[in-house]
């Protein structure tokens, strides 16, 4: 039941992400919706549908999607001085949303019967896809994929999350210790502008 | 009957514009072909991936396929001069196709069990998602996520469809409803060169 | 068996044209392995969600992610100077891994009782998806729409497959044949940089 508290909350700040980043594209109010809904749902709908677990998740629980309809419209009512907020407030909200979305992708995979190798990558699918799409459709080359320590917290969270069950830890504490090392990685990176080193090619 | 020949149409339709985006990018007759086709099929293969509904719509019916063959070869051969046609074909013709797709998606969604809500999407991903495909590999913003009433007249159709459903309305004639409802909103927005107000966010 | 390790043997190489890509854009290693793995599964990704063959192949044969994980990790450390090697190596690789991922993928789709046209789609859909999916995240117009015989070799080397089949030659004997159409058309453009015409529209 946290778990889906937490879920909604990371859905609304993956989604205010997506209207933020539209909003600088100067879209109306579909393109926004749009941006909103891929950035938020578009991660566990690729898993999903690679899973073969469809009707994908957001078809079945409409919650997520009214979720995202409110935020959008709460957003570019409200919201639109976002300067107004503390800068760590949306960074940190989106280490919360991210943590807990890796968390529940690496379970789906997992009761899909997927090897703990391919339940770590759909967490990654879970908690990155969405942002990729959401930067693919506004013509940028995915921030994720260039130098940050987003990704790397989140295959971390996985591995410790299937770790832990090979070593019968239970369901859902396990799931807690890897939400939890997301997390902190990420919080850390954050904190202190931790980012790998590119691999870059002359020429 | 009349659906499915105005589907086909419809799919006609959109793949001509793909072709015409391919030829500004001077594509090779391949890169023609994929461009209209993910015009013409790109946003009900979501839809169907979504849904399950696999094997998607296009593998167990391929005259799909056939009619964007034959669109792309004689769009290359014949209407290269698109200067000779009166500027509102295209743009009308485009309307009465995505009515048609809006209308074709929101009633497959239902018959998989979809809420009406999520229904009235996955119309609008069948008549929008296409063109999206088609300008993310064009490397453009997707013209229908900025300024015009393209996807509104979409949502407005959907939900006039699966409304009139809700009043027991009978199934072909909700149908009719929606698709006109599309068709009128998108005309008079080509009419009157309608837009929504953009969203704009400072920096 | 030996189809088998062709097919690592192209995971591998279409893996590489990721990592050199990303190498290029100055990823990080996370972005580079997201590079490598769209590029080298990402087209039998799409091939399988419509097909409706989920949960998709690397899901059940994890030997494909680990093909792509080791590679990224040896091109990244080792092959940084991919001068060193004679210009022709990575193209005709390529064309080897291209002409029996085509294969698979037309064998895959009669598996699942596509009609010849869809076989010969999916075939080409395995080829070249991944490549157009990694272009689409570096935000590059696809390479394989613009002009070159790469499609091209893939839709004949499908037709040569499908069509043996027509006339009941033995299934690995027409998959072979079509193999082979695939890698001779692939290598004569090659060495004679042989291109389709483009499709071209003024303004």
């Amino acid at each position: 039941m946290l778990i889906y508290i937490i879920d909604m909350f990371g859905t609304a700040i993956f989604a205010i992400s997506g209207v933020l980043l539209a909003g600088r594209l100067k879209m109306d109010p579909f393109g926004v919706t749009v941006l909103a809904s891929v950035t938020a749902i578009g991660g566990g709908t690729i898993r999903d549908m690679a899973l073969g677990a469809t009707p994908v998740f957001w078809i079945n629980d409409t919650n997520y999607l009214l979720v995202i309809f409110v935020t959008c419209i709460l957003t570019m009512l409200i919201i639109r001085k976002p300067k107004r907020l503390p800068w760590y407030v949306l960074p940190v909200s989106d280490a919360i949303g991210l943590a807990v979305f890796v968390g529940i992708g690496v379970e789906k995979a997992l009761k899909y019967n997927a090897d703990p190798m391919v339940a770590v990558i759909m967490g990654v699918i879970t908690g990155c896809g969405g942002g990729i799409i959401r930067d693919v459709l506004a013509r940028e080359v995915p921030m994720v994929l260039r130098s940050e320590v987003y990704a790397t917290a989140c295959i971390l969270g996985g591995i410790v999350h299937t770790s832990a069950l090979e070593f019968n830890v239970q369901s859902s504490t396990a799931m807690l210790m890897g939400v939890a090392t997301t997390l902190v990685i990420r919080l850390a990176a954050i904190r202190w502008h931790l980012s790998l080193p590119t691999f870059a090619l002359n020429k």
